[in-house]
């Protein structure tokens, strides 16, 4: 269920090219909204993910998202800014908002222009403010328009109970390849596709909401590969409206907030990992007991990237060898001695020694849909947890012809 | 054709499981000869890896190197040590050679122990003693014995002619997965499967053979990847035994050395990216004028590691934008408005912007067998090349079920 004051909905443009395919998203706010946002960190950064981080670091309220498939909008220049400024002032015109008061993202192929006429754009707008709405068919269609390789609608809510009534948070994600975020704030001078937007009826300050979101995202949305590809177009970003009617968090309802936050950022996060391209199992890989919470979470993204442990994993083989060899070209220092290793919940290596354990039981364990690899370092007290899913033929049929 | 004073031969020992697989072979000399070596930089170190180490530290001679198929032992802690030291026993004493004076190496599986008794090991050298020799028969025998996934035979030969009379180097190399190659000498504590022996009847002390094989590898092992992960076997030995006659090699000489030595490095680092697993395409990647030597290496690597790119050019899809976001994740900071990029010899990107480019003629180039990419940054005057192969089908099918 949407917050307080938010409508969504997504159409057909003619963005994307396939027949009748959704590629264009709204979501919007009734009244003005704090924001927050996390883009990616790779060097190249797609046209809207500029004005994204151009818009945020002048603005403090913004109104809605305008997203599109079907066309990254990236490696476009100077065209492609304007382009984006252009859709973002369809919206901002249509519904009478200020100039620089709406965000936007796109996901596609990169070094394609948007390529929409001004007059198509106009009757695609009439045609969005005409089907947004607070139904579930409008968060569905929102969610479908903004998908690409994608396999199923990926969204998830929380409702806050706090003493003057309840607060609500919704979001939902796409990203299926290309994935691999490393993103941070706009603030920053750095920058998948993975695009997440996030919408909350609670009155927060968009500087709290940002740290949130930051933390947030460490924890979820910055551990999820599906092939070690970072995007030139990840984006988040979250819209507080203050609909909800609850006042401005306390203190322990902003505790509360983050927690419940937290939870549906890493929904939100494994969700992509459970989609990812050609995926036939999600994996968890988590990393316990390494000196520094970096080396940490170095040695679980290593590893969650290996091709050769994904691929053992598509062949459910308990091929413990390559999980070691992921985590000795990571970069970090141990002592093999100290390493224990669990696979599907089946120890294989203890104290820095292969234990006999039976392969038909975890050829069993490695069948099932969700698999857990834990890699226990025993030298220090910090652990991290990495999200990601096995390499499949179809990740290569996919990805042999994605332009086509 | 091989050195002078080498041997040289591979047999079927049990070793490997497979019925009949040539898995041991052993590279002889019949005087001492300087030695050098580099080694993975994988934190998880073989146990003959660490038997090399040490011996070459230690020793300045050496007479011959034992190397086996079938069994990586690789995280079988002291004994995996003792049953290494126990292979090269058993050559030294059949040799009447010191012991230590014999190098070894293994690739195969991880974790599991060489499990080779008594008995079969001395009738297994006992069957290599008396298989070895100058035939090009036992140069294949030799190479065929290292060979795991390998599909062909890959080994180089060069002639130096000096004043004096001929040098000889013959080298050889197997690896095909796990192939992300980073090696350095055994003089510092760092350390794939890569195997690569490289034998020579030139005159020349460790030390100088030492710097020689440095130099070498990080313009050709060090630039090779099929997967991007890094072995915890990867080994070149260089054995030089003086038998050409030519004595001790002239400052001129020398160079002439390294010129000849530097091509046949280059020969046998690329001929393992050509027969990466399930490879159907050879890639060169050149990333040209970037600041620095590490910067153009970086670029480099990352793009021949993307699973995104390496599958595209498995589809012969001239997708420029997979190359770009590769490069803008890579760490490197550039200006997309200088960048070019070529694929096939087509130019597709320049100064920031995209060309207009016949999809056709691209396709047609990137269906060949060689396929060669190049990102100019324009902003500085390092350049580096990267070997790699596509990414297709049959490289999930073998790395499913490697074990089994």
């Amino acid at each position: 269920m949407l917050p307080n004051g938010f409508k969504v909905g997504g159409i057909h443009s003619g963005i994307a090219k396939k027949d009748k395919k959704k590629d264009l998203a709204l979501f919007i706010s009734e009244s003005p909204s704090s924001a927050a946002g996390m883009f990616t960190k790779n060097v190249v950064k797609a046209a809207p993910v500029l004005v994204d981080i151009e818009r945020l670091r002048k603005g403090d309220k913004f109104f809605g998202i305008l997203a599109n498939s079907g066309c990254a909008n990236a490696c476009t220049g100077i065209e492609g800014e304007e382009d984006a400024k252009n859709m973002c002032l369809a919206i901002e015109k249509s519904f009478n908002l200020n100039v620089g008061s709406v965000l936007c993202a796109s996901t596609g192929v990169i070094g394609k222009h948007l390529n929409i006429s001004k007059e198509r754009l106009g009757r695609s707008i009439d045609l969005l403010k005409n089907n947004i709405g607070v139904s579930i068919e409008n968060e569905n269609d929102a969610v479908l328009a903004i998908m690409t390789t994608d396999t199923f609608v990926k969204k998830a809510s929380r409702k806050i109970e706090v003493a003057s009534g309840d607060i609500k948070i919704w979001g939902c994600v796409k990203g299926a390849g290309m994935i691999h975020p490393n993103m941070c704030g706009p603030s920053t001078d750095l920058h998948a596709t993975m695009l997440s937007f996030i919408l909350t009826d609670a009155e927060i300050k968009s500087e709290t909401l940002q740290k949130i979101l930051e933390n947030s995202s460490e924890k979820s949305f910055n551990c999820v590969s599906v092939d070690g590809d970072t995007s030139t177009n990840d984006t988040i970003i979250v819209l507080a409206n203050g609909q909800s009617g609850t006042g401005e968090l306390s203190q322990s309802n902003l505790e509360k907030f983050e927690f419940f936050f937290d939870e549906l950022t890493l929904e939100l996060a494994q969700s992509i990992a459970k989609d990812g391209e050609g995926a036939t199992k999600f994996i968890e890989v988590e990393v316990k007991n390494t000196k520094t919470k970096i080396d940490a979470k170095l040695v679980a993204s290593t590893i969650a990237t290996s091709p050769l442990f994904k691929t053992a994993i598509f062949g459910a083989d308990a091929n413990w060898g390559r999980i070691l060899a992921a985590a000795g070209r990571s970069g970090v220092i141990f002592d093999l001695n100290k390493v224990d290793i669990y696979i599907g919940g089946i120890q294989t290596f203890k104290n820095g020694k292969v234990l006999n354990f039976f392969e038909e039981e975890a050829k069993e364990s490695l069948s099932k849909k969700e698999v857990k690899i834990v890699i226990d370092f025993n030298i220090g007290k910090e652990n991290s947890r990495y999200y990601t899913c096995d390499f499949s033929y179809d990740y290569v049929k996919i990805n042999s012809s994605y332009r086509s």
